[in-house]
């Protein structure tokens, strides 16, 4: 039989097949999903649950005159390869490639670029009302969003707004009571009961007054197409709740929704996920902080630990599974999840909030209001800091040591290794007299023996790692091992000294007086924005003391960085080796 | 009669009271109120309204046993002289007086500072949650938010949570139907119909799996007594629906409830406003943001106006009240204001979304994701910008030139005065190719003829006022009008140049590099904290560049500043003419 996908280039492509061709559609986009991402990686399970709604959509709709955004955006490698994307979908996520998530520099189709939760339907919403302006009376507007993405507050927000007005908008709610891991919360408890027929009368829905309709299975692709354009035809906001399954179409993905999230490479045919090479290597600092978390909180039941929806993605999972009474999941809620911290350091226990830090720029008031002001004891594990990779410039981390520097009462520390990274959680413990925050990076440590004793920290003392006399490299948290390999491998290796900063705030100022007074040039190296980071504050507390030497901040530029490997990354910031050495040669 | 008020020196003694106490202490304190605040001014319809629930909750629960968070806190001026600051009363919202909002190092009967909104639920949960942890089963852990305030985001993250815990809380849902302004949205709508028996069965807050009681008539204090009485006896989460009169008890406060939220010094027996003296000044920044707003919106149709909450404080009224259709008041919703106003820019529309300073911290995450990564067009009007005064910590603006500095594509602007401002508006609605910034404080500019023809401002390019041969001053913003005069009084002053730079970002490097070849210091002053500031930044340009005088950088420390008048505040700040002419002194 002939492939119908091959012939799509456009969602006007999409239009001219018969219902029987749409059926086959779906199963030959399902396959090209599957077959590309075994290889090439990326997020599968969400993709193949809307495989039908994408089709759907895209044949009842008219792409790119009606707008169309979905959610995060995990789920839109269909809507990417029936835009126009199917013979680059290869290059899904690599530098140079197209991006794991809509964006509107790559398509027409792209109408709003996604990647953090949470988002699509007020902006959805203020392209609706910008066509009621300006008399585009046809234009439709629909927003995909899944049940965990609208439990969160701003989703709520745009419901609110939404649901007094007459804008032309519809949400369709993906229901399939997961995001990463399973969804939580009330809202997921009432879906639940709207599924099985349980929940009263009265929709929640309705009672924000969205015209409803649902709940509907969001495979059966005939009922998705006449609903649609039955909702097409209804004026003003509305929300269709379809059921489907994460995964749908793979065994596997299915059995195993979390895993199949984003399962690396798999195996086509029986959909086994493939083993990475099995030599042994450093932890990840994930798995560093979720063991030694445990570890801490059975010896001290004042902690407590909390995720807003990461709890296989921070490691927060052990203690979720050791310790259940005390692990958090709240949801996508990194607004709540800060301020439960802050309720519960109150009352003397001690938090552990684990936020990437990315998501942590949700909950930013949160900080600084409830936490930072109140000088609350809230222990901020910041993951994922630094360039993450292939998810790009929404998932970076690299805003982090700048907005939270000029948060009063903040500690800010950046392990070098996971042993730092298992002291400071240790020290923290403790006994802390304010907020905390550690941020580490995605991925794996250095150490393959990481679990020696704890050792406490100071606060605010930064290690001298090498002592030189001409030119001290300054350097903060992991990127600072790049720099001791450096050191290793050179010549006159006595010129150079190295110290591991450790805290961006309080700066060792100690230290620094003793880097001022033995050497002519600093270096400082980060894995954050120049603006305000690491660096800056270096400058700025040098310019104070009077140092008359020369520093160089090497840090992230003031732009945004796309996504590729971390290491293309870093090369691309000038962030590595041959730009060092070319520095130290100019000033040498 | 005898005073009961009198004999009331913390909840203990409001407990002995009988019935017909109780009410009378009720008449007592709404009088005690209205006769502070009628003369030190302060928030006055929103505490009159809880008269009642404030007397009922402290008689019917064990404070500070029992845990009990004043949303926002304008309400809490009944709880506070009900728990021990009655004599001190008269110093609300003074330097070294009691603060305006609840306060943890205030009162052992604070237990959550308060100020922005929408925080109380996450907090009583943590402590509720620490409860069960800790065994204290008998703890009772209260909540009260208006019914503006549930409609935020980060309440129902809260709510979400609440509903799937059995966590001894009581969420107090005080519905007038107004926050500052009138409430809007589907909620409020909701909350109307349930209000007229209009709603059907189902409750949106039973949906939310929470125990429901109401609505009730929140001035009827046997009827609120008996309820509570019921509901503390109720394990688990549970919500108490009461109906509320903003203002109630003073005629005029309840019929303009807007102006009498915080009304100035108003004659107590009559409840007249007094008016200021009448002596000409110059207008208020946000006058002349709303004025301006108005004249640009009506010779430019792509123009629209957001503002989350604050039509009246913002001065976005102007535009709601000329151009309805364009001007938006979205409730207590920051990140949907910010998203929703990108996804106008992306239809080419040209918002501009007025937030208060302190609260775009709320939108942090939005406005980097949503419109800086995609380089959209939205202004943003940062509103209260600097030290606020009386609404202390909380409010203070300043951190915003600091969180929004790193932000890549961002320009941000402050102008020194009214025109500025006004030019600025008048260049941005030309075309901006990117997200925009525009910070201006509190209170009055500095010219009387504000209205002067427009003119565009070139991006990134600062304002010499006046040329010197020693000492630069480098400022930015209203602060700057302090040191012209300074140098219109002082002798010698053809040694002082005065720069307005205007643009943080981008820099005007090449009028820096004018000011780094010609004077040996320079002195930057500006209104924000100085990590990652305004002198931050210039001080790490000089050191790009190699400049070898000396920079002395005035800003905000590294620390929250209380509450007082603007002015009292900036001398503690260190921001005054002394501290200037005593680092002259030093340097010439």
């Amino acid at each position: 039989m002939e492939s119908i996908l091959s012939q799509i280039n456009s969602p006007k492509d999409v239009k001219q097949l018969s219902a029987l061709q749409l059926r086959k559609l779906c199963q030959e986009l399902r396959e090209f999903i599957i077959h590309i991402v075994a290889v090439k990686e990326g997020h599968l399970g969400a993709s193949l649950g809307v495989v039908e709604l994408t089709v759907a959509l895209h044949y009842v709709f008219d792409a790119p005159k009606d707008k169309l955004i979905w959610d995060v955006g995990h789920q839109a490698y269909g809507h990417k390869i029936l835009t126009g994307r199917k013979d680059i979908f290869d290059s899904n996520r690599q530098l140079g490639g197209i991006s794991g998530f809509p964006k509107r520099s790559e398509s027409i189709y792209d109408d709003f670029g996604t990647g953090h939760s949470s988002t699509s339907i007020s902006a959805i919403l203020g392209m609706a009302i910008a066509a009621q302006l300006q008399g585009e009376v046809t234009r439709q507007h629909i927003a995909v969003i899944g049940d965990a993405s609208i439990a969160s507050g701003m989703a709520f927000e745009g419901l609110n707004h939404l649901g007094v007005t007459k804008a032309n908008v519809l949400v369709v709610l993906n229901d399939n009571a997961i995001g990463i891991d399973p969804s939580v919360g009330a809202l997921k408890k009432y879906l639940t009961n709207v599924k099985k027929g349980t929940a009263k009368d009265e929709n929640i829905f309705e009672c924000l007054n969205l015209y409803y309709s649902g709940p509907m299975d969001g495979h059966d692709l005939d009922k998705l197409l006449s609903e649609l354009r039955r909702l097409k035809n209804i004026q003003g906001p509305k929300l269709l709740h379809i059921i489907t399954k994460k995964g749908k179409g793979l065994q596997q993905a299915e059995e195993d929704q979390v895993a199949y999230h984003a399962p690396g490479k798999f195996d086509v045919k029986t959909g086994q996920r493939l083993k990475k090479n099995a030599t042994e290597q450093p932890p990840k600092y994930q798995d560093v902080f979720g063991h030694t978390l445990v570890e801490l909180a059975h010896k001290n039941e004042r902690i407590v630990g909390i995720t807003p929806a990461m709890p296989t993605g921070s490691s927060l999972k052990f203690m979720m599974e050791a310790i259940p009474d005390r692990a958090f999941d709240v949801g996508i809620a990194e607004q709540h999840a800060v301020t439960l911290a802050a309720g519960m350091a109150t009352q003397g226990l001690i938090p552990f909030c684990n936020v990437y830090s990315t998501f942590l720029q949700r909950a930013y008031d949160q900080v600084i209001h409830d936490v930072a002001l109140q000088n609350l004891p809230v222990v901020f594990c910041l993951d994922r800091a630094g360039l993450v990779g292939q998810d790009g410039p929404t998932h970076h981390g690299v805003f982090d040591l700048a907005y939270l520097n000029c948060i009063p009462n903040m500690t800010i520390f950046s392990p070098m290794n996971e042993m730092e990274l298992r002291n400071i959680m240790y020290t923290a413990q403790l006994g802390i007299s304010g907020p905390l925050a550690i941020r580490y990076p995605r991925g794996h440590g250095v150490h393959l023996d990481w679990k020696a004793p704890f050792k406490s920290i100071k606060f605010g003392k930064g290690r001298t790692l090498n002592i030189g006399n001409r030119v001290a490299f300054l350097t903060l948290g992991h990127i600072g091992n790049g720099i001791a390999e450096f050191l290793g491998t050179i010549e006159n290796s006595e010129a150079f000294g190295h110290y591991d900063m450790r805290f961006l705030k309080p700066l060792d100022t100690q230290l620094l007086e003793t880097v001022f007074s033995t050497y002519d040039h600093i270096i400082t190296l980060e894995d954050g924005c120049e603006l305000g980071g690491f660096g800056s504050t270096v400058t700025s507390y040098a310019n104070r003391q009077g140092y008359t030497g020369s520093i160089k901040v090497f840090a992230i530029k003031d732009e945004f960085i796309e996504h590729g490997s971390v290491e293309e990354l870093y090369d691309i910031c000038g962030l590595h080796r041959q730009a060092i050495t070319t520095y130290l040669e100019s000033i040498l």
